[in-house]
């Protein structure tokens, strides 16, 4: 029994819809979908979402929001009509807004995450209603009959463990289910969205729970790049990577497949796959437990992120401190900021988190660190890009620094941190923002094909 | 003004300390001398500082000791006799060590640092009866009447800031000054010992109190090596070091000139020379607050120390656990473990210590850490060797990591764990310590001949 998730540019208008359901109806074991809400139909289009949002701002702001609500709409009127299906769906879709805006007037984040989900909501009612219609039994189920209970924090849904005892009792409907994705319901019976890579959750929770054989994630792309296809002209396909491997690559800029998506996943060794609707028969890209590792594809992807901040910090004789490290990491934690690593020499520490963890609370974190530290120096460093090289057993063999290391240093690109140490997967190396992409292209170039960009070299 | 301190191999018998004060009495620059206990006269001779933690064990289980007294009087009667001198000392030598030990009978703190300062003490008493003897005005000083005042603790001695006014004084005393290194006085009137590196300790706190201009470190060889010789035939003498480089060094394991005497000189930036006894003549290692980097001599030295213990802890999901890191170093603090570095990947930490540390605490540890964090996987690995690679700015320039990392490739040794990042001017490598020895042979090679060692690696 398969999942089958579809991202919103595969539902977004009736001839993506029609496609998603040859592909879901060409196989008996595809049982549950997942959809999401109508992505763009062209370069510049809004996403539904999208005009949830603003339809959001308006309520909130007190501001006339029928042009707003009507623009939502209208979004699934032309996927209607285009189905040639009766309308008499659009009534309930403004029943419902013009419910929600009422009954949620006066608490603001319950009323985002209420608004937010029907984009999803009303696309899996329409999707569901349209395949019945055609002769295929099909259930419209909501993520509270589905069973996907959450922690009640806005915006921050979690699942909660026994959810999954109702979930599986999914496998006994019959015919096709569709689940809108994106967010669950709690216990005090409000929606709750999920945080990141929301539909991709939805997925993973409900193939967990129903012990899915295959999560089929079904996407634009026939699968997953070795690097980004913006920094890289196309880049070659990867066949096969492990649950780790993704996380890596995710955690430094992938974004086909959310790594919190793979939390469900991993334990029950739930492969994934991550499929086309637009080329339904590329083989897509295999995520797994266990892969094997050859001399080829031992370096799986190689991903770079840009915004990531440094804070330095020299105190002389540091090392021979007991506790210093644990004064500035609970000077951290009492200002919520998680950091990612603390690479650390004899008599200094560098801490380096993501940019968006240290907004706004610069100047007090520096501060208190200041004040509650006895440190000789301190700055920061908003200019890092992390460069990621992801591989099972990568770090095991001889040369792998070497390699990567040789390419980047004929690019003439200076290295301001290297992390290699704790994660037998992967070589972490800090640089410039400016050289982020010159890095990735240059050490793709030489992993993969062996040639060394000499070019980019203006020495 | 100079101040200049004599290793145990330059004051071991009557032709070293007559090499000793020639040196002392060439230059009136010469002011403070401060002397070891007598060293090795030849390979299987005993320190007398040996003789003395002997004759301390005999002692406190309450066995015959005089054997052991004997002995440690005897190395002053064969300097004295070689030297022609009367022997009215050894009876001072012989009251004071039964003084010693039948007052501090009950404290066996105590009787140990006052039993084993008496190596430095009787030597300087001695060196500077001699010296007066020749028609040099020369005072002998002890530790109190210098003014080294010191903290309580037994063996952990640092000294109190507000002996440097005491100190400053000495510079009125009219000829030579002789003070034994490696002791202070505490207010309590007990003789307290440094911790490390004794006497190195003694001469920087005399150079920094009377604002020396410069700290003669006198030794048995020429200078500070750029790497172990012991692994490396002959290696190259550094001619000048800043602080900050022979610190790192210092740490992975250069012993020549003990890294925390640094302190009391580094703010002061009093300079200090590493200079042979045998041969004055040389020009010695200058550690200096700055020095001038070139191309040739980016890379200052290369050293590496074998005892380094690795906690490897696994947790899905662990950068996002704010809190987390901060609560297994509560759990290092609460033991008394000071750590070293702690590279981290997404899900996984290592935390890097020297293996004395954790040495007879590691099950408790290990079980503290598995039972208050909830974990994944824990692991300890005893097999860690720290390949620290040093030298100012070294890092700001492109392509010194793939220099080491080539380097180390050609030799067939894997990276276990690669730190670069906090420190400016040092990057470190964890590798296996059987590859120890191998990692500075094919690295001094590399960076300082450009050989690259492809014979040492089997493969």
């Amino acid at each position: 029994m398969k999942v089958a998730k579809f991202g919103g540019s595969s539902v977004s208008n009736a001839t993506q819809i029609k496609k998603v359901l040859n592909i879901v109806n060409d196989d008996p074991d595809r049982k549950i979908i997942i959809v999401s809400a109508p992505g763009k139909r062209h370069k510049n289009d809004v996403k539904t979402t999208d005009l949830l949002i603003r339809l959001y701002e308006k309520v909130i702001n007190q501001l006339d929001y029928q042009d707003k609500k009507r623009e939502i709409i209208q979004r699934y009127a032309d996927i209607l009509e285009e189905l040639h299906m009766e309308s008499t769906l659009l009534e309930t879709i403004d029943e419902t807004l013009e419910t929600i805006i009422k009954q949620l007037n006066d608490k603001h984040d319950r009323l985002y995450d209420a608004l937010l989900s029907c984009g999803e909501n009303f696309n899996a009612q329409l999707i569901a209603k349209y395949n019945d219609s055609q002769g295929i039994k099909t259930t419209y189920l909501s993520p509270k009959d589905a069973g996907i209970l959450v922690t009640d924090l806005p915006q921050q849904a979690q699942i909660l463990e026994d959810a999954y005892d109702k979930i599986y009792k999914l496998r006994e409907i019959e015919g096709k289910i569709i689940i809108p994705g994106f967010f669950g319901v709690s216990k005090h019976n409000y929606v709750v969205t999920f945080p990141r890579g929301g539909s991709d959750i939805t997925g993973a929770i409900i193939a967990r729970g129903i012990k899915a054989s295959l999560y089929e994630n079904f996407t634009d792309v026939s699968g997953i790049f070795k690097a980004n296809p913006n920094v890289i002209e196309n880049p070659e396909l990867i066949e096969e990577i492990t649950y780790r491997e993704m996380r890596e690559l995710s955690y430094a800029g992938f974004s086909v497949f959310h790594d919190e998506a793979l939390q469900p996943l991993y334990k029950h060794r739930i492969p994934v796959v991550i499929k086309n609707t637009n080329h339904p028969e590329d083989k897509g890209t295999f995520i797994r437990h266990d892969r094997e590792v050859t001399d080829k594809n031992q370096i799986i992807g190689i991903s770079c992120d840009k915004d990531f901040t440094v804070i330095n910090i020299k105190k002389y004789l540091m090392n021979r401190q007991i506790g210093f490290t644990r004064r500035i990491l609970e000077i951290l934690e009492n200002y919520h900021i998680s950091f990612d690593h603390m690479p650390s020499g004899i008599d200094n520490i560098s801490i380096i988190m993501r940019s968006n963890q240290i907004k706004n609370k610069e100047n007090e974190v520096l501060s208190a660190i200041r004040k509650k530290c006895d440190i000789d120096e301190l700055s920061i460093d908003h200019d890092l890009a992390i460069l990621m090289i992801v591989g099972e057993g990568m770090t095991q063999s001889v040369g792998t620094a070497n390699k990567i290391t040789h390419a980047l240093a004929e690019s003439n690109i200076n290295l301001k941190m290297i992390n290699q140490g704790a994660s037998e997967i992967s070589m972490m190396f800090g640089i410039s923002r400016e050289n982020a992409d010159k890095a990735v292209l240059s050490t793709y170039e030489y992993c993969y094909h062996g040639v060394c960009l000499k070019n980019l070299c203006p020495k």
